[in-house]
């Protein structure tokens, strides 16, 4: 459900409100049942869940479960900011969706929005949900990927100071994401070859190092290590010709090197309804990509599209994951990658 | 026409050969005959110009002139490669251009693709019309901007590399283009009050400082520069809600920080059809703002869109230009810039 002073309550109604998407599969949200009532009472529809006391909900045998946290049900519903308790509340909210990942009792969490502050106030250092799960999961390799319209975009940096990213611009950093966008097409997509885009990082590309040299120093090597491990991988390309390539289909998944460079396209083709997933985990893992918008919440004006697609995605990728064989690699020479990969000491050569 | 090479004769011939754009003002292409015959021989139209020596061509009086420059003639029209003399000759295209707009002969200049590589060779040192027309009118600040779908973008940087960028990124390479584009849209736009948007350089335009300090230290003093100067002006603003936006008409132009942010937008939303406009000069430019395309030059394949928008945007400007009074900005106070603009040393404080 996310910060119980967002709009987590209110988007969670409003998808599952929406019988395409509430019968697709068994829910258990983990939240607050009287904020969840608040949001039906303000959206206008009747409560589609039974409640019961957090520590009784195993598994799911039909519908919706909220799996109440009462002991947070003092919180002041209409405190619109960061607090301790919000954060302690949206802490717990994931932990126990964690757990239940863990003993079978879900096959995919979908995270709404939280806030850092709030966190912080709670003692949690973690920015956001996605690096809270890889400390959960004790991942260190792990990739944030944008699905939205045609684009499923991963990214090579996500939250970094553009001019500093100079100072971690790896080799590695940058075959991870095309390795682990590569094993996702396969086994949660279903898409038997995929075809993978990879951004430049500078104008055109750099034209062939006439503005930067990350291109060959660093993106060109990734991209042929990515090909000897038997990834269908073309780049770097001119960023502004790939996106557009890949919405018309040429690619099946693009390969962003900083945030804004995926974020943009992604935004403006699906800007109500993109969704963040989590690549290296163990779980599948969805979510909203936008925040807990204090501004409206409580006031029936938050947008659903984000938390549907998001449910819709984990459903499918769920579904895809139970299939016990998925489409491997085929790998056309083992690439043996090095303990420690050229480059990616964290100052590389200036 | 841009180089004879490349695919400049055939967008030219099958842009005008559109009514709908031929008949809304009087044209010379500054070219090659041959070439131009050849072309619509293969686009299967007639001629719908005819021919003067450049040297006896002065102001047109209706429909299309081509300037031909016979002395070029013997360029083979199958060499699809950079060469000295298709440098030469489109070098001399853009000259006697300029000199057209110089004496009143032409109110606009519309420039078809040329190859760097070929101006090299003819001892050029500018790597596109761009600089040259800016050598030209010894214009010293100016600005490239694109027009594509919904979307006016101009940028604070063009064609450097993304990390070397930081070492000449300042206050007054901000200022310019949100300065240079409040007056292009007012004056060659015809919008009245026109609103401008900044994005902001780094991720969530850096959340307050946690992700880089550029959006404090440069980017908000040029916008503050900006208001003081009575523009309409709001940012820094993170990219990628920002171009969502703009696209939905909430701002009427956009200052991109680098090349990728403000091009892969643009290119999303208009892949054939944005067109490159010069802010700065004494006079109109338009461009397609695609290259010379040799790999399908004389094949009957271009794309005439991107040359088709140049065309009827510049006809478009021209026609507002001719206003003799267009809405002059509502100045607040008067901003008087200093010689040397805070933070505009090469260097910005690391």
């Amino acid at each position: 459900m996310g910060d119980p002073a967002g709009i987590g309550a209110e988007v969670v109604v409003k998808a599952l409100a929406d019988p395409a998407i509430r019968t697709r599969a068994r829910f258990i949200i983990f939240g607050l049942d009287e904020f969840l009532r608040y949001a039906a009472d303000q959206v206008e529809v009747n409560p589609f869940w039974f409640r019961l006391p957090h520590e009784e909900v195993d598994r799911v045998e039909s519908g919706v479960v909220v799996a109440d946290f009462d002991e947070y049900a003092t919180i002041n519903p209409g405190l619109r900011r960061p607090t301790a308790e919000g954060g302690h509340a949206s802490l717990r909210f994931v932990d126990e969706a964690i757990a239940a990942t863990r003993d079978g009792g879900a096959d995919a969490i979908v995270t709404g929005p939280i806030h850092k502050i709030s966190w912080k106030m709670a003692g949690c250092k973690s920015p956001g949900h996605t690096e809270y799960l890889a400390g959960a999961f004790n991942v260190r390799r792990y990739t944030m990927m944008f699905v939205g319209g045609p684009l499923r975009v991963a990214l090579a940096s996500t939250h970094v100071g553009l001019f500093d990213l100079r100072n971690s611009f790896t080799i590695g950093r940058v075959f991870q994401p095309i390795d682990q966008l590569d094993e996702a097409l396969r086994r949660w997509f279903g898409i038997a070859a995929p075809r993978i885009g990879v951004a430049g990082l500078n104008p055109h590309s750099s034209e062939e190092g006439r503005f930067g040299d990350e291109e060959s120093r660093i993106i060109e090597p990734a991209v042929l290590m990515a090909r000897e491990a038997g990834i269908n991988v073309e780049g770097p390309l001119p960023a502004d010709t790939l996106f557009w390539q890949a919405a018309r289909g040429k690619y099946d998944g693009v390969v962003a090197m900083y945030h804004d460079q995926g974020l943009i396209p992604v935004k403006l083709l699906a800007f109500d309804s993109s969704v963040n997933v989590t690549l290296g985990l163990p779980i599948i893992r969805t979510s909203v990509d936008h925040g807990t918008a204090f501004d409206i919440a409580g006031a029936n004006r938050a947008q659903a599209g984000s938390m549907k697609t998001a449910i819709r995605l984990a459903v499918e990728l769920a579904a895809r994951n139970h299939q016990t064989t998925w489409p491997q690699r085929e790998r056309l020479t083992v690439a043996r990658l090095p303990a420690t990969l050229p480059g990616s000491e964290e100052n590389p050569p200036a």
